[in-house]
């Protein structure tokens, strides 16, 4: 099937600047782009022409990492750090997904709040109970969009309402890749170990393995908090880092492992984690909220590793991307501030983050270039420039920073409309 | 007139902690509250109650620091760091105040989003304009909103489309106050010196001497950015601090005075501003786009400081007042990752500040208690308490950390209900 859409565009190609592409024509075939042109050639003019000449087009959000379960307990509980946070608020509203009706509920007002701020590709964690979390993935294949759901894991130091044992964890992850494999190629499982501190050697042992067998991608944390890096180095003594213990067990796959929050790394952590081509997801409103830190971000980019944002809900109290967006601006500020070998990171470089970096995970995902996906979403018509606005940075800049989901008028995914559901 | 509101109330006393006060009846005496009461004594169960028994109603915001002319701004710019952004975004917008229909359209925009967002008392920066700041008063008064506006003083190290000599400013300023003062109890003028560095010696000089004839009140900033600092010593080498060139021009009025930001004062200045009960206005949203700092403020409730949130639109982003309560529990977060000395501040400290903190500089503002000015946010039934709910500070987080002014139903001023206008 062959589409057009007339429109202004607005991507990253990458993170040094905007492209911006008004009065242009995006043709899709098959819902991967084929050319973004100034002019609609003859051939194609007696197609129908999606009209949106009116308003600004961008890429569709990636949310490199979130809880669905926690998405009731934004803005609740910010009065501790990690560890007592997940023991206190965290686990005991994980732990009443042990109720598949509870779940649905949950889970439908998690989507509704994903398609609403505009995010088109997702990475999920559920709760380790293996019934929610196959009703997480069924209601992710529902909404339209993309992305991969995890059963968590967690065999240790969690609370008694929430906990499974080693042989449960593995039994109950390989029923759940059973019914979620190979359902669809827009939504998949992958594997979730919690954190190096919630999951035993042997359960971690079983995952890498299960990695491997199937050729499955990872999420996890990795070195959010001071006090869970010490934990981990207790538990741990014969293993340098946070990120060898995860290497150790098979648990890096290049490219295909995510990592949240990578505050404190140390030097040799960086280098594996580059050397292994896994992608860091920035959370800096979970970051914020919990006191653990600032990603150094720019360092990061320099280094060239894998990065995308997170809204990490809900250690992040907000599930849109734009607040995530100007979050990570605001954050490289006060690193810069506090530390100023750190530089400031702007707004091409954290949409980009949100959009085409944070989209490789998902493939060709998050920009208007030949090939791509074509994930969008058409904004509100007063968001175009008008005589007041001069550069696309003002024109985005606006939309972003008041994080205003209701000037998002249309979501695409792989040149789809994807519509509101009940 | 005597009014009778039943609802579920919820405010801060003190900063330490929420008082939540379900089921009761607030009794208004021409719009200053009499009582707040688990019942209705006999002798008013004959009055009409306003019915707000499915609500939770809060104090309205107040907004110690923002600036009308840049609300257009919002989102844009935050690539410099103060005086260049001045110089490249917000002088050049502020000029264009100069046309009275164009300041008449963006300030009715400006007071609609403070509408909206629930802000019920602000002190709001005008431009160098006489004219289009007697319209931004006009304007104020007709929204219902109460607080103080101000032309801005600016006779120096400005851009040639936003200047005016010093005897324009005094002359101007005089006749702006002749068309402001005794108009209204509710929207009074303000002095507004823009910053030591944008007014000679002459002007600080000739205001303080209209302060003190006229007993005015006073806004301005102080020390919100280092290059800024640096300025001020070079501009006053013989003054040994900012804080102490206000004070030598009179500019320091005892409880009458807001300085903006107060990031990096020096111990004499705080023991200045302390002494002299001189309110900071924190504007964590601006702070952080602009790279300026974080501002020490568990260290200022510590001393006992006079403290309130501002907005500081377009240096924020946003002009509702719960980004700002979030945004100084966030930025207090990460001064405390960085500066462990500092303390975290929590949502009742920051709650408190943005309604009884900063409400004292507007008179008896922000609080629920005997002689309160009835000013209030009447909130949306699903904000309130549900099975899933435990404490106040889960309840109003969700409101707060949303930041979803859809979720505010109606807003009063003094008794009295104010509502959208066009």
């Amino acid at each position: 099937m062959i589409q057009v859409i007339h429109g202004n565009f607005l991507f990253t190609k990458t993170r040094c600047g905007f492209t911006y592409r008004p009065d242009s024509f995006l043709l899709i075939k098959d819902g991967i782009i084929n050319a973004l042109m100034d002019r609609l050639p003859d051939e194609y003019s007696s197609l129908p022409c999606l009209d949106f000449s009116k308003n600004l087009i961008i890429p569709g959000f990636c949310d490199l990492h979130t809880h669905a379960p926690q998405f009731m307990n934004c803005g609740t509980g910010y009065d501790e750090e990690l560890i007592p946070w997940l023991e206190k608020y965290t686990y005991p509203t994980e732990s009443r997904f042990s109720d598949n009706d509870f779940a649905s509920k949950a889970y439908l007002d998690f989507f509704r709040e994903l398609w609403r701020v505009g995010t088109t590709r997702a990475c999920v964690f559920g709760t380790l109970h293996r019934e929610a979390s196959e009703i997480l993935f069924s209601q992710m294949l529902s909404s339209g969009i993309g992305g991969y759901v995890g059963k968590v894991n967690m065999d240790r130091n969690s609370i008694p309402s929430l906990s499974e044992t080693t042989e449960e964890s593995i039994t109950e992850t390989e029923a759940f890749l059973s019914h979620t494999c190979n359902k669809s190629d827009l939504v998949k499982p992958i594997l979730t170990p919690r954190f190096v501190p919630s999951t035993s050697e042997k359960l971690m042992s079983a995952l890498g393995s299960l990695a491997e067998k199937y050729d499955l991608p990872i999420q996890s944390h990795v070195s959010e908090n001071r006090d869970e890096v010490e934990w981990v180095r207790q538990l741990h003594p014969d293993i340098p880092s946070f990120s060898e213990v995860y290497d150790y067990y098979g648990l890096l796959r290049n490219k295909r492992t995510i990592l949240a929050h990578a505050i404190y790394l140390e030097d040799r952590e960086k280098a594996l984690l580059k050397d292994k081509e896994i992608y860091l997801a920035h959370c800096p409103l979970s970051n914020n909220n919990m006191a653990s830190g600032i990603m150094p971000l720019s360092e990061y980019m320099n280094r060239d590793m894998l990065l995308g944002l997170g809204t990490d809900v809900s250690g992040g109290h907000r599930l849109d991307m734009m607040s995530s967006i100007s979050g990570a601006c605001e954050a490289s500020n006060l690193l810069y501030v506090f530390e100023p070998r750190h530089r400031r990171v702007n707004l091409s470089e954290a949409f980009y983050l949100a959009t085409k970096g944070g989209g490789s995970f998902f493939g060709k995902v998050g920009s208007f270039e030949e090939g791509y996906e074509a994930d969008m979403l058409v904004l509100d018509p007063d968001i175009l420039p008008h005589q007041d606005v001069g550069t696309p940075e003002q024109m985005i800049g606006r939309f972003v920073y008041s994080a205003d989901a209701s000037k998002i008028q249309h979501r695409f995914v792989r040149g789809r409309e994807i519509l509101s559901f009940s």
